[in-house]
């Protein structure tokens, strides 16, 4: 890792500065693939299949039989791993659905907020060598929770036409309503517009490639909305001499081996921590299966000492991490100063990946600087918040003289005599 | 209003059709005055104030002597009507501050979600002839709740250089940091990349023309988070024979004087309501200062009959309205089954003109049908919700196998070694 003793405050962020990620350049020929969709449906679907996957796909909507044989391929022990991380992921889920409070604001003025699921959600799963059943779990539990009646997902198939079975195994135990064997630019596009037998859905969630990155941020102008904005995984860890250099090595190729342009951080007040967690990144790296990955992914990575708690915290603001790992003797003390971070994991028996498969948190969170404004997926990612109001004549009369000042002083006349004529009947009945 | 008797239900998307809207071609345009901002800060927001609001600006932030003046300036009706409004607005949107709740999802695995301001917003304050010191109320109060650090707020001048002072009233009554004369695609782009004296914010909020709706959306691609999508304003009513007559029509005309391109829809099952409306609108109309604009509206409205009340409610669902007003008998029962709306408004005493102002609501809404996946802006709108998890060395033990599991299958091993690395470690130290 690239060390830096002591920097100056000012060149914080640009020691930090993340792996330029823009998904602009992909954006014509990302726009020409969905405009094909739109005008050629299920033709540019199948034929988008064909060339990116390497199957013709007849029937993109996956077959209860198909399901049925997924689950009898499944490892027992992975099934029960998949429930236990379901029933976390459930159980923290759960707990943050909010209550209506109905609140009198004035006497005969009740106002409250009602959450409401989003009616149809999308959830894409990327493909590739590994099946990212994890992310199933993530996106189709609050979903479920919510009561969304219509829960697609779509991954895309491998060269046989098919979907792992761990993918399906996960989908049908949390409840996904339907399944199509559909990737990248097409899958957005089918959610976006409504292809064939793939609903058109009011949202689209999960991760993808760059080419789905754009093609979500294309079609969230004014066809669907999406999750949020999206850039590559990063990671960051505080520590000091309480932590475990082995630990924090982990906790680094963990992320790092997620791809060549995911970014790690390590920020300490410690010194010599540093050197023994390189030894230990060394090490370790040499026993990854994906040691190529995770060796690029830390050439674009930094350590940073920092003599004081207070500037390690201020530079972890600034760069506002999506996962902050927090290996300090005080720290809740920290966490409770940290104002810009999508997870974080707390003390030194907390790694990352707990967080990004069991633990019951989400594991779709804003990276690229986006934690600084966007929350990561949770209960409110699936639910919108009506609010209603109700106002007795009794509370006409006592808020009705406001709005009609109010509304006069915008010059808005129409919005006074709603409540002028009101307050007439209101006497009249008298 | 065109009036449309049991239309069948695959013509109600078409008859509902808003009236066009897009800012894709104004996207050149916008773009290139964003670019000039970008490039040359102090210079071009100047140059631009010149052109387009026709005075040459050389410190845009309002002083402190010109906020005194203002107190001054507005009526003490006035001040006490905002005061009330706000009163409303601060004790509705301090309801829905979420608790923190800590949850054992596993023994030993404890998690959470924490509230955190979003640190600095930007609020946009639309010019034009009457001053809209209502949105200035609706979106700093819940920044002010939650803490935001910085509440920065842009308005255009007027042809003498100043700010309406019934804004810069409210602005400072409910805590709004920073005020600036700034206005159009030059407030978007000072707020979004830091300009002069107008800081970079995380987040904008805010309603405004084409061009700062345009300004919004490119900004939210790579630089700062936005609201939500934006469209003209729109109300529905539903009614029934319990409804009145003059009531609605004063509804739907506080809505059509929004300006031309508002859309408002009447749905009853009572025809002879829609006459009565009808007649209601031709009356009060010749009142309405804003007439020219309010008939310009009405052209794009329709009234639908509709005999059965599950078809009116399927047909609002599938409308989405920002502005829902249902007069009916059974207002309560019909409000369950809404699934898709901003703000509801609910009986005969409880007209759309309450939650713009006063009853405690917000009235930045969803328009343009987003309602079926936006919320409107509520305290969520000003926080990030944090998770955070501490796992004790028990945790580890029950949880960690389970990741190790779910790792293994995801092909991603340094995922697991951070878990294996860590039960290890605690089986030593027995």
């Amino acid at each position: 890792m690239k060390t830096y003793i002591n920097p100056p405050e000012n060149l914080w962020a640009e020691l930090l500065q993340r792996p330029l990620f823009s998904v602009a350049e992909l954006e014509s020929q990302v726009q020409a693939i969905l405009t094909d969709i739109k005008m050629s449906g299920v033709h540019a679907i199948r034929n988008y299949t064909d060339k990116f996957d390497g199957v013709f796909i007849r029937n993109f909507a996956v077959q209860e039989q198909e399901i049925a044989d997924a689950i009898s391929l499944v490892d027992e022990s992975l099934k029960n791993a998949i429930k236990v991380a379901a029933h976390n992921i459930r159980k923290f889920h759960e707990s943050q659905v909010p209550e209506i409070k109905k609140i009198e604001t004035t006497p005969g003025v009740i106002c409250w907020q009602k959450p409401v699921a989003i009616e149809k959600v999308g959830l894409y799963v990327p493909g590739g060598s590994a099946p990212l059943f994890s992310t199933v779990l993530m996106l189709a539990i609050p979903a479920k929770i919510v009561g969304c009646k219509e829960i697609v997902l779509c991954t895309p198939p491998n060269k046989e036409g098919k979907i792992h079975p761990a993918i399906l195994f996960a989908a049908q135990l949390v409840g996904v309503t339907q399944i199509f064997k559909l990737g990248g630019v097409q899958a957005i596009g089918a959610m976006a517009y409504g292809v064939d037998v793939v609903p058109k859905v009011d949202k689209i969630f999960g991760p993808g490639n760059q080419y789905v990155m754009a093609a979500k941020q294309i079609v969230s102008r004014g066809d669907v909305a999406i999750d949020m904005p999206a850039g590559p995984s990063e990671v960051a860890v505080m520590a000091d001499q309480t932590a475990n250099p082995a630990f924090i090595a982990a906790d680094l190729l963990s992320q790092a081996e997620h791809g060549p342009d995911s970014q790690v951080v390590l920020v300490t007040n410690d010194k010599s921590l540093v050197e023994k967690v390189d030894q230990e990144l060394e090490r370790q790296l040499n026993d990854l299966p994906r040691k190529a990955i995770a060796e690029r992914a830390l050439a674009n990575s930094q350590a940073v000492v920092l003599e004081n708690v207070d500037d390690m915290i201020d530079l972890i603001n600034g760069y506002a991490p999506e996962h902050l790992i927090i290996s300090m003797e005080n720290y809740l003390q920290v966490a409770e100063q940290i104002v810009n971070a999508g997870s974080v994991f707390l003390g030194n028996y907390t790694p990352e990946s707990a967080g990004d498969y069991a633990s019951g948190t989400n594991h779709t969170l804003p990276t690229n600087g986006w934690s600084r404004s966007f929350s990561g997926v949770n209960i409110d990612s699936f639910i919108k918040k009506i609010t209603f109001q109700e106002i007795t004549p009794e509370g006409m009369k006592n808020l009705g003289p406001v709005i009609e000042t109010m509304a006069a002083a915008e010059e808005l006349d129409g919005h006074k005599n709603a409540v002028t004529l009101r307050l007439k009947e209101i006497d009249n009945k008298k």
